[in-house]
């Protein structure tokens, strides 16, 4: 740790904390003017993103074809990239939002208020739309951000930044309230980490190595987005056509992402009548399976499932299939092997979906529905900036609601007490 | 650390951990019994309890009255402890409760809904009555608790575990939803400081130095309580009775507690007419001023005021005051001394009051009441566990709510993305 990294951060924070006075109290006007003139420059400055995207990209040429896909931005990412911020400056503003008031017997009306967080670190890997989703979603509650990319995408997100930053300006906000760490010096991100008081949340987005070791060493609150080994229990009142639907859309509509299919229970009532069909449909998506003993009795060819399977986030297109005695057994298998994110049942049994949803203990638990709908714009939040596995402040999709807090504002007419 | 620290932190959680699947689903009525089980205990075995608490006071007979006070437990507040138990069963149940609920376009009903946070650890010094507090306020929240009280009470705090041990057996739910340290070693607090993913939380009572010990070391999420610098601002449109009657209220009614007035800021316009009779009727209450210059040249013998006097929660007979130029000087100082505790505005101008409201940063601002309102009971919550300087989770006096989560339950009909 050098002492200039140490300044920096000092420096970075510094700023961001004298931005929040004026954060705190700008109107929701002023705060989405910022955010449309973010986005009228991300379009109208293209060919200056598209330069500082060529030289990121330059410095990567030995990099794999998936890296490079993501690291680029080509007129319909930009778009995309423009749209999203006009997308959370349409939001309702969470600032100033009542959550609950309640008079009490002595006459002091107690009202409890969302106001800004503070000040959110947001530390990231490769895709550069982050930089302008992350920026604009603090924005719009009244934080002050501070952003941390990935070294490989700097000369892009530093472009990104420099028109929040003048769009901030432009709105008469203090372009503090948008900054991107200059380097890419890893020392920062460990200062970042341990900047207790001056930042006040540190949200991570990345693979899971970034996020566990953010989880060991951070002493700033993080707010994690661990793994998704989500399961779908099939019981033995389901609507089979609907299992399967259900299971193959969670498995193969996007199976890199945290809230995809990794284990489907199946009760053994209803085994024989749903394994067969279901590992055809599977198979003839791509999908390869991985089963318990009696899977394999019922489907030729499954590779024999190991503890291990139970407890991995494939993020590609493999099952492990598990058969299950009664619904007990499945919960219990949830209980062991969730990773806390989404869970789902199927069934017509209003019993056995009021237990399912009472028992399984998971951000999101579903009754007949894909898993994949554990999404920020699928709960209709608009926008996401992640999804919180915490048990503490958020769990769940993450909206701009989520990145505020609360203040109680009590107002009498001369109690005391 | 030796060894056996490691493991009994390790048992203590494990126990903790296997007690929350009952915890989870115990209906309200279970665990209202097992708290009325609890306070019948404490009342029908008040004999073993003093016994114990004698122990407690024997190893301390060198210690000063105030100590020993604070450790003493005598009919009287074995009642009152029995009695805080009963509110506590008496409260609404908040596991369970819709927080909030909507249907998406597509069908899909999603509802966000109150369940236990899961393990919390509480860590406590001195007055035996927190162990009954925090096991009931954790208990009727679903929670599973593991206390560690101070070295000086560990026969009494074991008494009373052993109370709620039994009463949990009575109501059939497991005995390990509370457990107490059985040891005094200090070790055994870090290593629950470090207990990750097997305690959810910790929230620390006590004095300043150790809940900075703990902020500074723990891994855990910790559900901060520092100390109340607080304010109360007469404005020039104050009511000046009234401004006297909060003032004085909030500074003398309860000096040594947090919520307690430390510093007056008066407008200029209304300083020649108020301080000197606050100053007096102060005075006459046995308190110590300490002013600007300008408070000293309007009332006769104030110390003066330094630098260091705008930080100090003194928690005593001792109060700063200041004369500001306007609302804005007033709101500026508060930015810069306040802890985020508890700040109070006397005013009668509308537009005064609402810039105050919004403009001050604390967990609690008031507009013509007294700081010493910033309290779970006065709040209506019937029982605190405490009261947060957090900005995340939880933010103010905590309530049986604020020791839940959320999760998302998810009702479809089959919905695919």
């Amino acid at each position: 740790m050098s002492e200039n990294d140490t300044r920096l951060v000092d420096e970075l924070t510094a700023a961001a904390r004298a931005a929040l006075p004026a954060l705190r109290v700008a109107p929701s006007v002023q705060k989405d003017a910022a955010l449309r003139a973010f986005a009228r420059l991300l379009r109208a400055e293209q060919a200056a993103l598209a330069a500082a995207n060529e030289r990121d990209l330059g410095a990567v040429a030995g990099e794999t074809k998936a890296f490079r896909d993501r690291l680029t931005l080509d007129p319909e990412r930009i778009e995309g990239m423009a749209a999203g911020v006009e997308v959370v400056a349409a939001l309702p503003d969470p600032v100033g939002e009542t959550v609950t008031a309640w008079r009490r017997p002595n006459g002091l009306e107690i009202a409890q208020v969302r106001v800004p967080l503070g000040v959110i670190g947001v530390v990231y890997e490769s895709r550069p739309n982050v930089t302008a989703d992350a920026a604009a979603l603090c924005l719009k509650a009244g934080n002050a951000v501070i952003l941390r990319g990935g070294s490989e995408a700097i000369a892009t997100n530093r472009a990104i930044a420099d028109f929040a930053r003048r769009a901030l300006e432009e709105a008469s906000l203090p372009p503090a309230a948008i900054q991107l760490v200059p380097t890419t010096d890893r020392a920062v991100v460990k200062q970042m980490l341990e900047a207790q008081d001056r930042i006040d949340v540190i949200i991570p987005r990345g693979g899971p190595s970034l996020l566990h070791a953010i989880h060991e060493s951070a002493r700033v609150p993080v707010i994690q987005h661990f793994e998704g080994v989500c399961h779908t229990y099939v019981d033995r009142a389901a609507d089979l056509a609907q299992a399967l639907a259900i299971a193959l859309n969670a498995k193969t509509s996007r199976p890199g992402v945290c809230n995809a299919l990794e284990t489907l229970l199946v009760h053994r009532d209803v085994a024989a009548a749903f394994l067969p069909e279901m590992a055809a449909a599977m198979r003839a998506r791509g999908v390869e399976l991985r089963g318990c003993p009696e899977t394999r009795a019922l489907v030729p060819d499954v590779v024999p499932a190991t503890e291990r399977d139970w407890d991995t986030e494939y993020l590609d297109l493999i099952l492990s299939v598990r058969v299950v005695a009664d619904l007990g057994e499945a919960i219990a298998h949830v209980a062991r092997h969730s990773t806390g994110l989404a869970e789902a049942i199927v069934t017509e049994d209003r019993a056995a979906a009021r237990r399912f949803a009472r028992e399984v203990d998971a951000a999101a638990v579903f009754v007949n529905a894909s898993t994949r709908f554990t999404d920020g714009g699928e709960f209709g939040f608009g926008a996401e900036i992640g999804i919180s596995t915490n048990r503490l402040h958020a769990r769940g999709p993450l909206g701009v609601r989520e990145l505020t807090t609360t203040k109680y504002v009590v107002q009498g007419d001369g109690q005391v007490r």
